[in-house]
């Protein structure tokens, strides 16, 4: 694939003469394996992500379980791509520098923050491919380690000293808690709206994306215009993200697949995929509410296909990329108010590659 | 009592003819029940508590088990001794304006995150004559509402644009954090120094009534000289209360007091009457390990008793209160740098009532 028109890498589109127009890649729309576009767009970034990775690795860490709970998370990795986003944002306008590196570690912080938070919430296991936190330090140290990461965080963005980052930043911690609460009123409820889901959504993922684009504009000098152009994309990149996300881990063993829908609505959590097949089927709606009522903890083989097919027979998938298509279709529109430079087609390169990424 | 010299209502020490300086408050210490000191502080300062509960109340609060955790917690009381703290620092300079409001409610919330959060680490069931929230709602829901309360506290701290509150706010919050991976780090093991002990204390305690009255001085506009020495009494306050706090409850059955000991240390729990014990009986230090290493839940009567034994015998309720009024004693050389105002003889009252006081 690399080298097709397709998937031309982005150092190439960036800078070569094949595409030079930031009006032109929206258009063109290049699809390709995500991991292989954050890679090109990691390779354009240059330096920035690794000292992202430095500050990160570079954290006061005592031999305490809180500090092991932090490192273990921060060690495993994940795709950076909220960093990504801050940096991308910043050279948008004047550039990488002390402050967008500030920025960029606080999203990453905000963010394992809350993961290590909703492992214990979920007494979730795993956590890419490894066991979690919680698990090797226990629920305290990743309870206090996530306080202690978000004081981090907080405690990089006050320094940078940079017009409104701070405030947003609490206003952006306030609505993914928003988020949690109203998914633990819905606990064991077995009716899902899409103004749910959008709440929810808008919440927990696309609140941070929203702040890491804004956040970098601001660090990159760019005017208040510009930043509020980078949070409408921000935020579209955002639902975008977690609207794919959603949909794909559907494609496992159909018994597995239907229970872990239940266990989702045990939780109180609004996915896509479950908010489509609970629409599209009324009676499994009607059947998955009295199994709630009745207390179960997981659903019959039966129940669990039937969810399953559901979720294949409502479109789900097809579904959830044409609206992460749709949304970032939209904000794409706005774009042209920015400076039409490499960063800002290489924004547009991972917003795409978002839409269409396959894992 | 009331109304005899020992216990002389406050209002009459400030502001009659009796005591009239700060110097001669100083020197006479009046004792009397903290609970009853408390209240005559609470008169002396009119509305400035009602209003700080007013705001308490008025948290924004959905019906979610996040909101329901949070209002729980907030409304159990508690004796308010942290707005207490800002709102006399306050009066010591210009008065307690919307900005000494903002941050007394704000140092209220941060220690109701706190006891969020630690009843979810320490599995606790009571708090305050009642079950706890995460009883009632959940641990979920009590982890995210101690996020949220920490958020709005910040935000709030933030609206006042006072100089160095926020980021001193963030640090506190930093150090709390430590002394809880300090403690956790410690869980099981029997040995316990005064340095340990005064690392966790400072961490969990004396930080926020430090910052207390440092953001309350700020509010009120007084200088930098006259905020540290603020901190410096609050820093000691803070110790003398938990020093006191922590030998309150060795007063009951043996066998209790000494399971309670050894759940502490168990937790990696640093208190001074285990400290105390401890160093006083090197052989019940010995026993204690092996018992730890056995990985044993609780103790059995025997040693229980013991331990008991060993908490009366080291005489630890009296040395901790003498430490409580050396500290105290030490912070009131300082606060002649103040101006004498009846806000600051209430203040000098609060802390000796702290020192003092039998429950």
């Amino acid at each position: 694939m690399k080298g097709s028109v397709e998937a031309l890498p982005i150092g190439l589109e960036l800078r070569g003469p094949v595409l030079t127009s930031l009006s032109q890649v929206v258009r063109e729309q290049v699809p390709g394996p995500m991991e292989q576009r954050l890679a090109e767009i990691r390779d354009f970034l240059e330096g920035d992500l690794d000292s992202v990775n430095q500050d990160l690795d570079a954290l006061e860490m005592a031999q305490t379980p809180l500090h092991d709970s932090a490192r273990h998370l921060i060690g495993l990795g994940g795709k950076r791509i909220r960093p990504m986003c801050v940096a991308l944002a910043a050279r948008i306008g004047t550039g990488f520098g002390p402050g967008a590196r500030d920025l960029a570690v606080a999203a990453e912080l905000v963010h394992s923050a809350t993961l290590l938070h909703d492992d214990v919430v979920d007494s979730g296991d795993k956590r890419r491919g490894a066991p979690t936190a919680r698990v090797l330090y226990g629920n305290a140290a990743s309870i206090f380690a996530g306080d202690w990461l978000l004081v981090e965080a907080l405690m990089r963005v006050r320094r940078t000293h940079l017009p409104d980052v701070l405030d947003k930043a609490l206003g952006v911690l306030a609505e993914m808690l928003e988020a949690e609460a109203l998914q633990l009123a819905r606990r064991g409820r077995a009716d899902v709206s899409m103004s749910d889901y959008m709440r929810v959504v808008n919440g927990k993922t696309a609140s941070l994306f929203r702040w890491a684009l804004f956040a970098g504009g601001r660090a990159g000098g760019l005017d208040d215009d510009a930043c509020k152009t980078l949070e409408r994309f921000g935020e579209a990149m955002g639902v975008a993200f977690q609207v794919v996300d959603d949909v794909l881990d559907v494609d496992g063993d159909p018994e597995t697949v239907g229970k872990e829908l239940f266990a989702d609505l045990k939780d109180g959590k609004v996915t896509y995929p479950l908010m489509v097949a609970l629409e599209h089927d009324r009676d499994l709606q009607r059947a998955l509410k009295e199994r709630l009522a009745g207390g179960t903890n997981t659903l019959d083989g039966d129940l669990a296909a039937r969810a399953h097919r559901a979720i294949k027979a409502s479109g789900g998938v097809a579904k959830a990329r044409a609206l992460a298509e749709d949304l970032i279709g939209n904000a794409l529109r706005d774009l042209s108010a920015l400076p039409d430079k490499p960063a800002t087609r290489a924004l547009v390169s991972v917003a795409h590659a978002i839409a269409n990424r396959r894992k």
